[in-house]
């Protein structure tokens, strides 16, 4: 494991790799005495495992360091138990959306309809596709918390983790729910956006994942409010940056079509800004577009020209600055270990970063 | 609670239901901080939580009672944390199966999808009832560990317990994608439908509930090999006879339309047995038939009577026969607490009784 603190992710990159890789392999041959035929689940799986930046679980272990922890195996197994959660998150919601590719590659439902056509399989290869999706992110959601209780950490330890632990999966499936929600009722205010926000991403990737770093080292009752002042603006500003990229950004660089949130009709910050910004004719047009899964790159272009030019841009740029202006403050704190609070302000521009 | 032995389910039931609806009233409330607009998504799991026959908590319970342990109240919340894993499955394979109805009432997902239409929202309702009903398992799913965790059983317990915990939701889960498989492939042979049946119903309605018993209360190593001489063949009949309900079942007592299994062309032993034993002529009609969505009550009033005439109905009741002998006979093992022997012994009556 380097030494070198200048990259706080990649510190915790390769332990956690190597614990995740461990438990996968150990649970594929598990399943392969179920039956030979499980091999393309376990290898779907074992590819959504292999992207991701491992943003949550360097939140956790940095979350630990901070409150005092040390560098002992089985915290990285613990954190790394979090990327088995998200994998379910991205795989069902791949299949709610509806979205065809995930960081550039199909996404586990397409992937495994593309094995019902090429094995001449009967009935719908998009049905069967789904309900294989949907089967195996329930396997990555029970292994997930399967993971966290055998990483080795004392049971007392453990015990104090479930708070944040549970209650971040409980919102990460509320705000998905209310997001979807969102979508269906058109919602256009900013507030509504906010809170989803704050579920889906702020809450889910940062707070709680420093919660539980905290619990799990006996530090839950004096660190959590720091660690809220420092995730949760820091939590929103990285989602605010993934949606301008979700509009903004290089395919390249995202893995994903430009504007492919606005096939879908996310309702973002950005996109409810636009519509309160925008004159009456183009906000109409804007609505109508919205959501609308075969949306030319021309009329994606002139959605992104009416962000920019309505001003709504620059709003959640200022947004973005302000929330990283907190968080940046909230480090301040002594409770938190020196180490850790120069991490996790390395964290800060890692995680905010305008990459477009 | 009634202290009558006669019926071991309903000894179990009252404590079990309690738990679960103390359970799932705290996070209802939870629910409701994140947003008002979860409350269909708190009614629909509590809906399907209210269901049940509950066998699996109820194996569970006279597993721990079989290994020593007393009515103390943590184990029927441990025990009762396998409803809401159930519910999940349920839930998620109604999806799978785009089935209309569970338990004669409307499947989460269609009851989702009528929430959306009744409220005039945008987009597909389908989808939007998919999506939710996802979400919902998900939910249930995460729920069930934080239950068994929190159930209030020793830390040593639990950990011992999350063996045949862990493993019964791989299996499941494992069980389901080959039944899924097995559909797509238009699989005949009686082995694969028996390997289905093995995972998704024997080792997970009553082996592993018995076992998680017996490991709570500290016997897994000497009673795990009784409970799963009893338990296999236990749950491989309760599933045989589970098939025959779905294709000569009353409906109004089965809960869902009769011949409903035909229509999802699941390849049950009976389904094999029909296609092994029948004519040519007959078998061929018969693989036609099976999986169309369409099919008339005439249409499976045929199917219903090749598989009698063919032989394949009284195969499945021989084996049925074969597998309850099996398991009445692994009861006289001296291991077993002499109450919970005779619970378990109507336990298999309970399961396994001719119904139509």
């Amino acid at each position: 494991m380097t030494s070198s603190l200048s990259s706080p992710v990649s510190y915790v990159r390769p332990a956690v790799d190597a614990a995740l890789a461990r438990f996968v392999q150990e649970h594929r041959a598990r399943l392969l005495e179920i039956g030979a035929e499980l091999a393309p689940a376990a290898d779907a799986l074992e590819a959504m495992l292999t992207g991701g930046k491992r943003l949550r679980p360097a939140f956790c272990f940095w979350g630990w360091r901070g409150a005092g922890g040390t560098d002992v195996p089985e915290i990285f197994t613990a954190a790394a138990s979090l990327e088995l959660l998200q994998a379910c998150a991205l795989i069902h919601d791949d299949v709610i959306d509806n979205s065809d590719t995930r960081r550039g590659l199909p996404s586990t439902h397409r992937r495994i309809a593309g094995l019902h056509r090429d094995s001449g399989w009967s009935g719908a290869a998009e049905e069967f596709g789904r309900g294989a999706a949907i089967l195996i992110g329930d396997l990555c959601l029970a292994w997930s918390d399967e993971m966290y209780q055998g990483s080795g950490l004392p049971a007392e330890a453990l015990a104090a983790g479930r708070r944040p632990f549970d209650a971040m999966r409980t919102e990460v499936m509320a705000g998905q729910y209310l997001d979807t929600l969102e979508q269906v009722r058109d919602g256009e205010a900013v507030e509504a956006a906010l809170r989803v926000m704050d579920y889906k991403s702020a809450k889910y990737t940062v707070e709680r994942p420093l919660h539980l770093g905290a619990a799990l080292a006996g530090r839950y009752d004096d660190l959590a409010p720091v660690y809220t002042a420092y995730g949760r603006p820091l939590g929103l500003a990285f989602q605010l940056r993934d949606d301008l990229l979700g509009v903004f950004g290089d395919p390249e660089r995202t893995g994903k079509p430009a504007g492919d949130d606005l096939r879908e009709g996310k309702r973002t910050v950005l996109v409810a800004e636009t519509l309160a910004r925008a004159g009456a004719a183009d906000a109409a047009e804007f609505r109508r577009r919205l959501g609308d899964p075969d949306l030319s790159a021309e009329t994606i272009a002139w959605m992104g020209g009416l962000a920019e030019d309505s001003g709504a841009l620059a709003a959640c740029e200022r947004r973005i600055d302000d929330h990283v202006a907190q968080a940046t403050e909230a480090l301040e704190s002594d409770l938190i270990a020196p180490e850790a609070r120069s991490a996790l302000a390395d964290l800060i521009v890692a995680a905010t970063a305008r990459k477009f």
